[in-house]
Order: C-alpha cells, then structure tokens, then sequence
C-alpha cells in the first residue's frame, strides 16, 4: 500500500501554517526513568490534535469543492476540529453527531459555526452520507485519510525540529490517524527513533492487530468498556499498513492507569489531559520495561474531559 | 531611582537561554470580549516563573561567589527556583523555610539536591542571613534585587516577540518582581501597550500604594487572607518604583472571582492554574469594565496547587 510521505507530511505543515498551534514540547523534571517530555497537543485551540488533520484535509480541496463546505460525523474532538477549521476557511460545516451527544460538546461544537445535526447513534454515518451527497459537502473522515493522516504527520515534523536527539515516541492509539503521520514523519526524519504505541486494554484491537499481522475487529460494545472515550475506534486498511511499517511495540494499560496518569499529569506537569490523552504518559509510568530507555516523547493528544469526570478523577 | 534597563533584560534573556523554558503563548479561543493569550509560565520545569530571576542572579554572581553556593528563604515558588537553578549550577543551595511548610513542598525543594532547613516562621529570614554570613553563601532574595527583576522581564521581551501587535498585558502583583521586569521590558519595547495589575482585594496593598503614590503597609496577617499564597508580600522600594514608573492601572479581585478562574482556565484553557497565578484571569473575567479593551495577554504565572486544593478548586 502507497504509505503518506514526508512530502505530503511537510506539504501539510505548510498548508497549516500558523492556523494549529505549534504546541510546546514540554520537559518534565519530576519523571524517574528515561528522561520524559509531553507534546501538549491539549494545548491546540481546540484541545485536541485533530485540528491538524482537519484543517489539512479542508485545505487540500479544491477551491469549488471547499467552497461548498464540508461534512462530518463525531461526537468528539474531530466534530470541533471540522468546526474550527471550516470557520477559518469561512465555508459551510455539517457535523452530525449521536443525539445521545452531551450538550456541551454539542454547545461547543455549534460556538463555532457549524450545523449540527443529530441523529439516533446508529444513523451518524450513514446520514453523513446523505448530507454530503444532498447538499454537495465534502466528507472529512476521521483517520482514514491521507491528507487526514499527513495534517497529524506535523506533530512528528515538530517533535524531530525540537528535540533532535529523540530517541522513543509514545502515541495514543485507535483509528491510528496520529500515529499513522506521526511514526511516518518521524522514521523518515530519524529512523533511529523507536516508536511505541499505548493503547487500552479494554479497546486493545490494535495490540491483537500488530501481534497477528491482521486487523482485528472488536465489537463496538466491547472497545466502549474504556474511559478513554477518544480511543473507542480501531484502524482502517490504510492506518493499519502504516503501523505495520512503522512502529517498534505497542503497550497495553488498564483503566487505574489511566486515570493515575491524569492525575499524575495535573499535579506535576500542571495540563489537563483527557483519558484517552493519558495513555501514552501511563505507559511509560506503569510499563518502563516494555519500552526501549532513552529521550522519550509522549504524545498528550487531547485535553476535552467533561468538568464533572474531571472533578472525579482528581478527587482525593 | 535607578530602574532595570531593557539592556539589564536582554543581558538576563542571554543568560538564562534555554534553561528556563520559553513558554508558549496560548491563544484562548473561548474568550469572549477582548482576544485573550495566556503566559503560561505554569509549564515552566518547576511550574512557575521564578525560575527566570533566581537564574539570572545565579548567573550573575561572580565565580568565587557563585561557586561558594547560594541561599534563599520561602516556602514556595522561589524555594525550588533557586533549588534548580543552582543545582543546574552544580553548586550549593540552602533553603530556609518555615516549619510548617507542607511536606511536598519540602520534598519538592530537597529533591532539586538543595539543603532545606526548617525553622520557625519568625526566624526564617534572620536565618538565612545567618546562614549566608556563616557559610559565605550569597542571598537570592525573592524580588527586591535588580538580576531578579531583570530576569522575570524575560517574559516581556517573549511576549513583545510572539505578539508583536499585543494592547494590554496583565500581571499577578505581590512582592512586585514578576510586574517590576515584565512592565519595564514591554514599555522600552512597545510604550503603547497598557500594563494592568491583579491583584486579590484581601492582600490589596498595591492598589492602595499606588493610588496614594506612597507603598502601603499591610499587616502580614491581613495579607495572608488570601487563597492566593503566592500573593501575600508587598513591593519593596525598588519594586515600586517600578510599578509607579510603568503601570497604568490595577484591578483588585475577590476570592470567588480567583476560584472560578482556577476553574475555567482549568476546563477551558486545559491548564493547572494556582490561585495566585489565577488573578490576572480573573481580572480579565470579571472586570472588563476597568480594563482597556485589545489584544490582551494574561500572565499565569504559577502552577503549583496542592493535589487536595485542586480537588476542592475543580469539584462541582
């Protein structure tokens, strides 16, 4: 399979320009072990690293496409990230999402212009589809996109320009669009740098995946067991063969982990991540001795968590 | 009085380099009224700016003096500052501090390699002159010192750099260094940015120093009402000089306003604020009638809350 480049990984990062944050590259004095640096991607003006990718797919359309605008489905941080972008580019945004959707995600997701449109869970695909087709809206998916995969790729591009001595990245896994861009950017500026993946045990289809050879197909229900509510989807063809290539090992970690590492990553790190941001900092607390020594990066992909699960997870 | 130079600023910057962080601008995207940017020196490596003036006088010692080691009284932020940048030194630390200083806090200065002693409150100052007279060490006071002031500047200079078209820029109040050096650094640079002060209403004696021309004298106890720990000096002569010289306002603000501050930088800005770094916030949130309007940077300047006030600050 014809895998994302560097190209089109630095293509992006040119397109993006100043429109994601260059997010810092933070070091953590306080980290026993390998020395430890987090790339607060909590930090995007959304939250979340998804940004990129939205904005580099919105970006590569051409111009009667953009201008037409584009559709979405999620509940999460890829309904704000089409969101914010489509508002830069002051083109017309759909994002449908499950009408079981929390109003606040909904609130914010609106705050930035967008339709929203909400639809029994089951349908949120489908009716995407719909949209797309009725109204002539470009279909901005998730991760199974090369210019999706390639805006997430700047993440690794920034990490090799501030930390050239890097020698292991950790990156949250489900769909695989970040590590897909990620790994890909950072094996081809480095290829010495091992990369590592984290991902839930309760959602652990990309560990079954890697260990096989095979994408394995989980059951909705089963992937939902997790906190990590960014975390409940798994590879597509397309990610998965970037994995295949790119990635060293993949660590598994349970839900006390998780939250141990949000907790961790308030107290001494002073950022809010969300679970499913977490999951790269619990690996490297909880499972050193899965993961190479060295300068270690890890991905902190997101910062949305809900004031109440907040509360609970730093509750004493 | 002699004020510290853009000069005196830029030497500090060229001193301090890369061992303090250059932290990130954030802009806040959720902000309404007035575009907001957060200074977040939270993410600095001991989660406060400090770092930036006990550095630079650190720095700016002389090699014999230097290499005899350092001292410092306080129980908090400025403690671990001279603690790390000494230990980046390789020389001596001692930190005074009171008695009754939590645990973590001394663990967190001692785990820099610094010798903590403890002392009662009353005698934690004359000790440490005690202590610099026996050992020959030398003295890093808090705020009232020109390399001091000259280094916390370094966070004007970042912010005239990254936002070069910035109107207002508020400033957390205390001792006065942190407002002294950043005030001093964006007037020489951009005389038309309008510098504002936070501070709470239950440690104001800023406020009243300035609006009657002459400092103000608060009772410790008084001053000490505060949640804001990191609040409860007031300027020295040089300090105020200083404020008198460049500041064009200050805001006083409640309890309540600092709480729902530590809150909503908490949810919306996906960052740990402690109270006191959570004035300048509140400021912006609650008195945008006593604030020129304009691109706006809040100075957050600390992170440092205790995990269980964290709990109280963030439960719903």
């Amino acid at each position: 399979m014809n895998l994302v480049t560097i190209e089109e990984i630095r293509a992006a990062a040119g397109r993006i320009g100043a429109h994601a944050l260059r997010t810092p590259l933070l070091p953590q004095p306080w980290a026993t072990g390998s020395p430890l640096w987090l790339k607060a991607e909590s930090l995007q003006q959304i939250g979340a690293f998804k940004i990129r990718g939205a904005f580099n797919a919105i970006a590569s359309l051409d111009e009667p496409a953009r201008t037409r605008g584009v559709v979405a489905y999620s509940s999460g941080n890829h309904a704000q990230a089409v969101a914010f972008a489509a508002k830069q580019f002051g083109i017309p945004a759909v994002i449908v999402v499950p009408d079981v959707t929390p109003r606040m995600k909904v609130e914010a997701t609106a705050a930035h212009g967008a339709e929203v449109v909400e639809v029994p869970m089951a349908e949120r695909e489908s009716r995407a589809y719909e949209i797309a087709g009725e109204r002539g809206l470009t279909l901005v998916p998730p991760f199974d996109h090369r210019d999706v995969i390639a805006g997430q790729g700047t993440i690794g591009l920034e990490i090799a320009e501030d930390l050239p001595e890097v020698e292991v990245v950790l990156i949250p896994v489900s769909g695989g669009g970040l590590a897909s861009g990620i790994s890909a950017a950072v094996k081809a500026l480095k290829p010495s740098v091992r990369v590592f993946l984290a991902e839930p045990e309760l959602a652990a289809d990309t560990a079954e995946g890697l260990r096989t050879g095979a994408r394995a197909d989980w059951a909705p229900d089963r992937r939902a067991r997790t906190i990590a509510d960014g975390l409940r989807s798994q590879p597509s063809e397309l990610t998965f063969a970037h994995l295949r290539a790119h990635v060293d090992g993949i660590v598994t970690v349970s839900e006390d982990e998780i939250r141990e590492a949000v907790r961790t990553i308030a107290h001494r790190s002073r950022l809010i991540a969300e679970p499913s941001g977490a999951v790269s900092t619990a690996a490297y607390l909880f499972h050193p001795d899965e993961l190479p020594q060295g300068k270690t990066v890890a991905v902190l992909s997101g910062g949305n968590v809900d004031p109440r699960q907040l509360a609970d997870l730093l509750a004493l």
